[in-house]
């Protein structure tokens, strides 16, 4: 049949009975006539007791290239033993490091961007009838340093192979059974989506839905690879995420996603003159600091509010930054909030049909919850509420979008 | 001044604590003025973990060329972390995999042996003004796969950089001061040598002192790489491994050494004709057994006994063998013990002198000790005794050799 990437992650590795179980899982696909890469992430656990060692060290900021040079080891460890396993089981493996696969990248230890992949040695080996087993996260730089593509980067490697392979599929195993409407431990009738497109997993991954990297979608996307989220555990199909010409119809809401790790700061008071916004948000992007919704009312009176959002992680250094960019800017009061949550809703469906905001903040409003914010995109409304209210709304929105089937027929592209 | 290869084991680096000991001390001798390549091993244990993993999921036998793809991330988290402590002192250090400073092997995974070193990148580094950090006991075949070179291959690597840098000398750090006339703990008269030539070390290597791999000095001899094995821990100097014409005037004997892990076979009333130790020894051979001493005694009435010694792990399987073939030749009988132990006296002295041996077993004789075999070589000879007698044994050759200055002046070569 064709030829397969599947990516493995920490969770699906994460002790030697795991491992032995992705081994059987790959087996399967051979023996069913496919050839198979298989790309693994670190036993789990083991990045983290890694990144510890590096900083008992190193002090909290290790040296990067040794840092890179430590915890790729942890993959490595992964590739080795997964390939004797399924030696193991009667099949040949063999492994390949990220240098030994000439996956080449740029030199920014620790957030390194992939500049190309030598695909040969692994054509060669899947030619031969073995399973290529590719250590995931990591690369080497043109001079031959080693180097990490960053937490998470398993999913893009995986997706980096299957485009340098030209693929059939790219397989991403985890934990859970696919992409949900919404999180099943908090509405029972969340229910698995059979197909999503690339924007709504972006979305949706953007959003706090955990179970794929927004990069590797992106790169999913831009390379036209198929991705095929499923269980490590479960024959069963999962979700599949595929170009939005594919998907012939569809919900008209895709997913209702929530993010508690937000907080909100108001600078109230400003002069409504050019140049305030950058005053603003240039100081919190020097420091580092990801500004997610941005907010500025009506000017009134000459003056206007500034409201946005930035990780609960950057809260206390945000508000510091901008008490002090305040007093230099003359506004009248800088507030802030961490007790704030976003809820969204996602779907292709909302492109082509006016209203969805509007039917949104009624069924929120039908719940009593008040609307502090408003963001919106081409694919998603964000609404910004009281981090309490976070269950109601969730609950409220899956059963009016979702589970009613408000769910119209979804236009083709 | 010069370049200094240093050579750290396992028991050096075996926690970070060690390791920042390590790095201290390269720093030493960076700020003393010298250029500086470390090779490291494995930190104490890291290699058994791995090798216990592998065994788990890749049976007795796990895939080779995977067994190395995983016991070589040990020396790789080395590298790291003794790269970052260096980084933390305020030093420069760049480390290297076996691949990456281009350590070039055969593909006879798990005992590679070396074929070339690339010595460029090194170079680059020193050039640099940084240290170079060296993951010891492993390197890559001409395709890219990981090899290593065997358990104290990292002695044998740190001769190899030390050869291929043209250093001045490569320090061998261990956790003992340097190579003694005889085991301290067994005889406090003991005392460390201040030089030694590259035979008598291989001898005493061979014969069980620990400190150093035979296969290192050997290598070191045929390069001309000068050693000094010394503590970790003490700023003193150790023993100097040399060639034979840089020691003008030493000890007769040099040290006296013994081995428990030995085992003896004796087969009586064999036919003495030609042929017979072949078909004795060959099947031996064949199982992978490695024969020591070989004695055979002369003919009476046409028949003579062959003794031979084995170590202790392979003893029942050898037993087990001669008693086949001892009755295929039709030998009287096939005896065997394991409670012997192998006393030996090393120096280069000997070989100008006679009457080294009888003398040595007057002195045992005068400790009431039987010997039951004996073998010579040039610069050695070793007896084969009853275990329980080892210490008084050691000690008196010991005290008879070494102590009482016996101790001729030794004539140059």
């Amino acid at each position: 049949m064709g030829l397969i990437v599947q990516k493995y992650g920490g969770s699906s590795v994460g002790d030697l009975d795991l491992i032995r179980n992705v081994a059987r899982r790959v087996v399967e696909t051979v023996d069913a006539g496919n050839r198979v890469a298989v790309v693994v992430s670190a036993m789990g656990g083991e990045t983290d007791k890694l990144v510890a060692l590096a900083r008992k060290i190193g002090g909290e900021e290790p040296e990067p290239r040794e840092y890179d040079v430590l915890v790729s080891t942890g993959e490595q460890k992964t590739i080795a033993l997964l390939a004797m396993a399924i030696h193991r089981l009667g099949r040949a493996a063999v492994s390949f490091t990220g240098g030994q696969m000439g996956m080449r990248t740029d030199t920014s230890y620790g957030r390194a961007r992939i500049a190309s992949i030598d695909a040969q040695r692994i054509h060669r080996v899947l030619d031969d009838g073995a399973v290529a087993v590719i250590a995931g996260f990591q690369g080497i730089d043109e001079d031959g340093n080693i180097t990490t593509l960053g937490r998470g980067g398993s999913d893009t490697s995986a997706v980096a192979v299957a485009a340098a392979l030209d693929a059939e599929v790219c397989e991403i195993y985890t934990d859970v059974d696919g992409v949900f409407t919404t999180d099943p431990r908090m509405v029972p009738a969340a229910r698995k989506l059979d197909r999503v497109s690339y924007d709504e997993m972006i979305e949706m991954a953007s959003l706090g839905a955990k179970v794929l990297q927004t990069r590797a979608v992106r790169f999913a996307m831009r390379y036209g690879v198929l991705l095929h989220v499923r269980s490590s555990f479960k024959p069963d199909d999962g979700t599949w995420v595929v170009p939005e010409e594919d998907i012939m119809e569809g919900l008209f809401v895709s997913g209702v996603t929530y993010n508690r790790d937000e907080a909100k700061i108001r600078v109230r008071g400003v002069k409504d003159q050019p140049g305030i916004a950058t005053r603003i948000f240039s100081p919190l992007a020097n420091a580092g600091i990801v500004v997610d919704v941005i907010i500025q009312n009506l000017s009134q009176d000459g003056t206007t509010d500034v409201t946005f959002t930035v990780g609960r992680a950057d809260f206390r250094r945000a508000v510091e930054i901008t008490k002090r960019v305040g007093d230099e800017i003359g506004a009248a009061d800088v507030d802030a909030d961490d007790t704030i949550a976003k809820v969204s809703i996602v779907g292709l469906g909302m492109k082509d049909h006016a209203g969805v905001a509007s039917r949104m903040f009624q069924v929120l409003a039908e719940q009593g919850i008040n609307i502090q914010l408003i963001s919106t995109s081409e694919i998603k409304v964000s609404v910004v509420i009281d981090e309490h209210q976070i269950e109601p709304a969730v609950a409220a929105l899956h059963a009016a979008f979702v589970e009613s089937g408000a769910a119209e027929p979804r236009t083709e592209a």
